[in-house]
């Protein structure tokens, strides 16, 4: 209806972010209107259970659990129900009563996005969903417009920030896995079940989203190889501490060879690169294309009134385009690249073993690896009561600790994931080897 | 002409950043039609002198001197001549054409800004500027529609990379400013006569172009207080560091009471903040937003290749407007706050002094300020000889230096400048003062 001077706006869910919405709805009325070019109303808010809407600059009057009836008659609808039922039946009658949907709904996204552009595309109405990666951060909008002169070689995203804030009070304050992700959630920077994001289950749906705009390819969460925070020990924080690097749990998208891959895993960032900075529960996504070269975008990746902002942004477009026509960008997948296991892509690896004190145990292990046609890059074997790291590069220094084991930190030339886990299972087996304590992706830049 | 399978492209000016676009309608020919819906032929390129073009990419059949011939059968235009005329009038005749703009002309837009876009708005066209500030930043696409339902308080950029690149050569190799500028010349970062960078006045354009869309109001680059980095001695930048700081450009635009206000001023960054770590020629945008919170964009701010990155971003949506109909965001102009000197903003200073080396100096010169109102956050007494930093807050150390004078840090409390004004006038005139040896801003957060 170009010309409206008054769009319905109906509200899917009402919890942090849809409470902040609301509010911004009823008390930015006059700075939306002026944006917008017409008065977005608060039609409808939905949701389960009335009593749950406590927020008393709400109106009680639009509240609702009927969202059939809540659909109808909306010009614009925002989902913030999250998950994939009953939001994407909602959306797709959204789309067929001729509304314009935002969504924050990265799960849902990362499961049907196409279905549910081309069912937008059909309708001729808009999907936006700046919230669904990043929270406050405009990522997707750049993604979709400001790149769309440009080709993405690799996005690195720190795109959940419950996990930053684990491994940054890991790295600052020497706590294990478990005390950190208690304080995370005592902070109300995790869940009580932790799982969707120190599984890295939340990072993957997000680099499906990134990837997808990256590459003008469709990827699902199923394409993206998935690796949390699990496995990461206090060990391994000080010891990439020592070796000039933090742990960042990274959502990484990237160009290889003919095809794209996707993949999320605990990655040794370098202390001089951008992201190494980002602390606390923070996001940023870092882009490398072509043409611009490296970017990055940094802010707030949650919470109700950082994630509302990105939310009536969106709203703010798509009521730009009823009043005054048009659409927003459909979906770009005319690349349409294979998508390659995460294995096909290189990476350094980082290995840290426990060996036998002895002289020729670094001949031993540099052998295996060579064997594999892994290179390597630099070799420590601190002694054991050393706390500052070995010089850079430094090989088999003579040991000089009193005890029969050592450890043996191993940084690898980019080899591919197949090479590296042949290369492990080999080294393993020697006799001078003890363990594999850990294997880290490093970045390389 | 919604539906149009082939668009019309003209380029005004085939420089540095003009080659780099032409080359990429070319070059990524294929691509670009994918996503934007339509063919981008290559029209004309306006030069003055076709001898200037050398790029064996670009096709010297479309190469002309005749920009009014250029423009007509155009249906998109790129803007690449800086300065305001021809510029200025060419633009206004492609929208009388019925042609979108796209131009990278912060001069132009920062000072006939508002009549562009009446321009555009009257006859229906588009009028783009991602590649204005911060280069291949996506920053003003973010924030005309990103943030459009949000409420911003702050910006600050470091939006001029020569300038940053000095300054960050000032601090890491300890030069001179003449000789820091001689390497970014000798390096290309740097113009034969760098005078509208060192003196702030690109930096300025940009400050402008950033408050409009910050603050829905209309400022040009006469309403930008500007100081450029001429007066900033190593000496600054070396106690810069030992007080925890790094001197940066900034380009400020912030919300003052009922009003707004934009300045360009060498400032002191706490080493801690995002902002503090952009170094060489990068660029960056800080945003502070009401429900966002804090935002940043960071990338390459200058060069061709990434210049083209941000003018193609634009081409594409314009003409994705062209193919599908409807028009990007107008101007959005309706807050109207008012403009105020930058004098009316608050801000913390750090006040370096020689002084008499005897008892009782301290005491006169805080008394100075008190009568001004202006209140001392920290004093920093440090002997001649001294090279590291005094304990932060340390007031009245007895001087342990040999010679007759000895410097006195001074880090006031927020105040306005009116009130800084009056105070080191008056702490001039003090018997104990030699010399008022540099007032700079500090960044409050």
């Amino acid at each position: 209806m170009p010309g409206a001077s008054c769009l319905n706006v109906t509200l899917l869910g009402c919890g942090v972010v849809g409470s902040a919405v609301a509010r911004g709805l009823v008390m930015q009325s006059d700075a939306l209107a002026a944006r917008a070019g017409a008065f977005l109303r608060l039609h409808a808010i939905v949701v389960r259970d009335p009593a749950e809407v406590t927020d008393p600059e709400i109106p009680r009057d639009v509240i609702s659990t009927d969202a059939a009836a809540a659909l109808d008659g909306a010009d614009l609808v925002i989902e913030l129900f999250g998950g994939i039922e009953p939001a994407r039946t909602l959306i797709r009658q959204a789309f067929q009563n001729g509304a314009s949907v935002v969504t924050a709904n990265k799960a849902l996204l990362a499961a049907h996005g196409p279905e549910l552009f081309e069912a937008a595309d059909a309708a001729g109405v808009d999907l936006y969903y700046e919230a669904a990666v990043g929270g406050a951060i405009p990522i997707v909008r750049p993604m979709r417009e400001s790149l769309a002169g440009d080709n993405v070689r690799r996005v690195l995203g720190i795109v959940n920030g419950t996990t930053n804030y684990v491994l940054d009070r890991m790295a600052a304050d020497g706590l294990t896995l478990a005390d950190a992700v208690a304080q995370a959630q005592a902070l109300g920077y995790a869940e009580a079940d932790p799982t969707a994001d120190v599984e890295g289950h939340d990072a993957a749906a997000k680099a499906a989203i990134l990837a997808s705009l990256a590459f003008h390819t469709r990827v699902s969460a199923a394409d993206v190889a998935c690796e949390g925070i699990m496995a990461v020990t206090a060990e391994d924080v000080a010891w990439a501490a020592r070796t000039g690097h933090v742990i960042k749990l990274l959502a990484t998208a990237e160009r290889v060879g003919e095809g794209v891959s996707a993949y999320v895993h605990p990655t040794l960032v370098p202390a001089d690169h951008q992201l190494a900075s980002v602390r606390g529960a923070f996001n940023a996504v870092f882009v490398e294309a072509e043409s611009a070269g490296p970017l990055m975008f940094f802010g707030q990746g949650a919470g109700g009134t950082p994630t509302s902002s990105a939310v009536l942004g969106d709203l703010v477009s798509v009521a730009r385009h009823r009043v005054n026509g048009g659409m927003g960008p459909r979906e770009s997948a005319a690349a349409s690249w294979p998508i390659l296991p995460a294995s096909a892509a290189t990476t350094s690896f980082q290995i840290r073993l426990t060996v036998a004190d002895r002289p020729g145990v670094l001949a031993q292990v540099a052998g295996a690896l060579a064997e594999h046609g892994v290179s390597i890059d630099s070799v420590r074997q601190p002694s054991a009561r050393q706390s500052a790291p070995s010089p850079s590069g430094a090989t088999a220094a003579p040991a000089t600790c009193d005890t029969d084991t050592t450890q043996l930190l191993i940084t690898t030339h980019p080899a591919t994931e197949a090479a590296l886990t042949a290369t492990v299972e080999a080294v393993a087996t020697l006799d001078s080897v003890g363990a594999v304590v850990s294997v880290l992706r490093v970045l390389t830049t």
